[in-house]
This record gives structure tokens, sequence and C-alpha cells, in this order.
């Protein structure tokens, strides 16, 4: 889990937005900070595993946010810089950090994303599709080269515009992730579990959902797994947390190189624990600044605190 | 674990409210059933340890229901039925189950409700102040002499119509039960753990917040706890969970002897696992219908669920 160790593990190549976020919580704000679920989700996976990301950004987007990504280890040959100005997100979260509240997006360049990726990234064995349109999540799929796993996200706007075309994906996937709003909506099912098992139908090996502060329960056909959220008493902005906890799960995976069922209950451990410190500060801050001892701590204290004894 | 051993453990006082609810559910209805804080705790309680209650009823109370707890063993001797009709609960659920409607509720002989312990429950060891007027859950903890661990529970109508009182009697429990948007609205944090800890300021040495679907966390000054809810496909009336999770978890820790980080651990699990039961049927049916060997195979499931290996 060193860094040095890193070039033994597989690639993942993570497929999503790059971003200018300007976000404001009750505890700050920041604006035109580097954003974006390619970027969260990289930056994550580079903590375990080297990431290659396919995403594009304007001309305006800042050099400095590039040479960020580069010192994480992110492989950039994917970045395409497009006339034009970069995609941007404005919001703001209240006291209720569960809830969103966009005031702009403006897709710029990203709205004509169209991923194309590199030669070298065709055999990418981990494949992480971040939330984007599913037409464009379809294409990827059609690119790549018998990954060993690949695992897709979406989000509500999908579910509901292309409600066929998300089930297309998911039947091509196997790691399902969303949130558990996403996956009722999906699916009609009011109860989660019923709503998870659902979603297996539509065909992945696995569904991975994301409670927020509650954690995330996985279930695959003869497994239920449930990890809790890590309890952290200071968050700032939540903004990329479900992002970096898909980034590093996939990182993981592809560090064990293997994925059956421990490896999957490690990686959503992973997941938590990279997302609760990706919410502590703004933007990708406490990533860039974050550690592996930092990692490993966190990780054995959901050990602890999860632990108790037969009866 | 098994109901004969019962005779070993600690009897476990329950003060709170025995009544006759009416309620519907997208999966069904019940009216006049056997329901109210004092029923579901103590007969959760009743699978680990001896339980007595303090409760009234009126005189058109049914014999069958007076039978059903007599049967799990309940001392009764503390029932007291009044001139007067039994307190009457008729509510709904729609298909979010987290969220009770009330229709009505008529307190009836409750009102009145003023808990005398008879002489023989003053030296209880384990003692349980159900969601009641905390007045008079002060009144109980008057009379009560010496317990080895008191818990409490409350609602959001007294944490608004009387905090003071609220706090007085957290101020004179071990263990505070309350769920999570109660937490909150007591402490003004919107932090669950924030929350969590500032309950612990106004003096119990352990905290429960209880998270419905999503379990429950257990925070004291050296420790926290997250135990997560049970994955249950079919949940039919959600009434009484809460109770249940506090009588199971006080009749394991009276069965237990000890109080310590440990068995509070796993006195939680209990409480999960008699909760997860009894929202699978209305009122108190499923509870009735239980066998030790139920609850020691679904408490092994929480085990097998929640297990992951070190990285």
């Amino acid at each position: 889990m060193s860094d040095e160790d890193e070039g033994k593990a597989a690639p993942v190549l993570v497929v999503g937005s790059v971003a200018l976020d300007s976000v404001r919580t009750p505890f700050g704000e920041v604006a035109e900070a580097l954003g974006g679920a390619a970027s969260y989700a990289s930056v994550a996976a580079s903590f375990f595993a080297p990431p290659r990301i396919v995403a594009v950004v304007g001309q305006d987007f800042p050099q400095g946010h590039v040479a960020a990504l580069a010192e994480r280890g992110v492989d950039l040959s994917g970045l395409r810089r497009s006339t034009g100005r970069t995609f941007r997100w404005t919001g703001y979260y209240e006291y209720d950090l569960n809830q969103a509240h966009t005031v702009s997006t403006e897709l710029n360049v990203f709205a004509n994303f169209r991923p194309e990726l590199p030669e070298n990234y065709r055999h990418s064995p981990y494949v992480f599709l971040a939330n984007i349109d599913p037409v464009l999540q379809l294409y990827v799929l059609d690119q790549v080269r018998r990954p060993r796993l690949v695992a897709c996200d979406t989000m509500n706007y999908w579910i509901e515009s292309a409600p066929d075309k998300v089930r297309e994906v998911l039947a091509r996937v196997d790691v399902a992730l969303m949130n558990d709003a996403e996956a009722r909506q999906l699916t009609g099912e009011a109860n989660l579990i019923a709503a998870a098992r659902r979603v297996l139908e539509y065909g992945p090996g696995v569904v991975i959902v994301k409670k927020g502060e509650h954690g995330a329960v996985m279930l695959s056909a003869d497994s239920y797994f449930t990890a809790p959220g890590y309890p952290l008493e200071e968050v700032r902005d939540p903004t990329g947390a479900g992002d970096t906890f898909a980034g590093a799960l996939m990182g993981y995976l592809a560090r064990c190189g293997e994925c059956g069922d421990g490896e999957l209950r490690r990686a959503i451990i992973c997941g938590s624990v990279l997302a609760s410190f990706t919410v502590e500060d703004f933007s990708l801050r406490r990533l860039f600044r974050l550690t592996p001892e930092e990692i490993a701590e966190r990780y054995h204290e959901i050990i602890r605190i999860t632990r108790f004894d037969a009866l």
C-alpha cells in the first residue's frame, strides 16, 4: 500500500469528468477548484495502483491542476484539451451535507465529450466508468479489450432520461456502483436490499450501494457485506466522496489482482477510508496531502469500530 | 441464551406504555393489537433475562394479551389495571417505512399514569425507562435503589416540550438511547457523531443512537462502535423496533452481568437482531413465535456480513 510498490499493480482506467468546481458549505468555500469524477477517482486510485484517465478540459484549465494530477502518478495521455472552456459546476450545501444544491452547470467542452481511448489504454485490465452519459459508457466498453473488471457509476439524471441505456451498461459491467436513492429510483423498490437485488438482475455480478454517512452495502448472488461510514465529526465538503470511494475501490482491486469476496470487502473499506479523507477539506486538497500511513491507520480504526464477539 | 438458562440472569425492570395499536402499512393491517414500548421491550428482554414491567392498562385490556406476556415470563405484578380505557395508538406507514403517520393517540388511562414500583421491584439491577414523560422517568429513578445499569429512551415530543427534564434524566442514567433525529434535535448538532458526543456531556456514560435500517452507533468516552441494520427485504410493520432493540439490549446485559465495551457491543447486535424480527410482522407476533435458535442464527449472520480482513 505504500507509494513505492505502486508499479506492481495493474493500471486502472478512469473515464469521466474533470471540472472546475465552485463550492460553498457552512464551513467555507472554494472557487474554480479542481473537481470532476475522474479527478477524484483517479487520485484516490493512485494510492493503490497507477491510474490513467480519459477526460476533456478546456484551454482555460490551469496547468497547476494538470501538474497536481501528474504528481499523483495519473497517466494523462487520455486527457484532451479542447477549444473552449472547461466544465464548471457551481453549488452549495447547507447544514444537511447530504444534499447538494446546484447553482449552475456549464458543460462547456464536456458537452461534446466523446471518450476516445488511446491505443495503449485499450488493454486496461481495470476500468471505471464514472458518471457520464450511459451512451458514452457503452462507447468506452466497445473500445476496451477483455478487461478483468469493469465498474460503473451513474446518477439520477441518466436514470430518468435514459433508463434503458443505464440498464444496457449494467448488463455489461461486473460491478455497479450507485447511491441508495438511485438504486430505489432505478428499480422502483423502496426496500434497499430488494432494490439492490433487482439491480443484480440487470446483469452485474456485484452491486455496491453507497449510503453517504451510513456507509455502503455490497450484494452479490452469494454474499452480502455492510460497511459503516467512518465516523467524522467535521465534514467540510462532501463533493467527490462517491467518486473517491469508487476510485479507491478500483485501485485496491487492481493492487490485489483478484476480485473475490474478501478483496471486494477490503476494497469497499478502502473506498470508505479514502472518501472520509476527501470530505475533510474542499476539492482534492485532503487527498493531495494524504499519506499511505494515514490510510492504513483509518482502515485499522474501521476494524476496531466494527468488531464484536460471538454470542 | 436458551430459555432454560433464564433463571441465571438478573431481572430487567421496564417502565413504559402498554397499548392497543391499530396499524396499517402497505403490507397489511391490525386493529387493537398488543403494542406499547413496555410490551415490546419486556418481551424482547425475555429472551435473555426475566423482565418485569410497570405500566397501566384499562379494564378493556384483553386478558389474552396479559396471558401472552405472562407466557414469555414477564412479571406483571407492576401492571396496574385502572378504571377506563387502555392507551390506544392508531397510525399508518406508507412505502417509506421510516416515517410513522399518527391518525390518533388516545391516552386514556395512560394520561394519569404514575409509575409506582412494587416493593420487590425497587432493587431491580437493570432498569429501562422507555419513552414516557421525563418527569415520570425521574420519579422511577427516585424509587429504584442502587441499580447496576439504567438506560432511558425518549422522543421528539419530550425534547420539544421538556428539554430540561430530558437532560435531567440523561444526567442520571448510564445509557442514553435515542434515534438520530432526536440526537440532532436535542443537541442542535447536524453531525451525528458530534451530536452523540454532546449527549455524552449531559451525563450518560454511553449513548446509543438508533438509525433504523442503517443500524446503530454507540459512543462512550473511550469507544465508538457501529452496528449495521440487519438486511431485511420484507419489513411489514416497523412499529416497536426501537423498543425491541432497547429491551433485547438490556436483557442481554442483564444476562451477562457485566456492562463493559464488549458486552455493550454484543448487546447492540442482540438489539438489532431482535428488532429485525419484530418488523417482520405486525404487533409482537414475530417475537411471540421467535426461538433462541433463530436469534443465534441471525446474530451469526451479522458477524458474516460485517467481517473483513486487515489490509
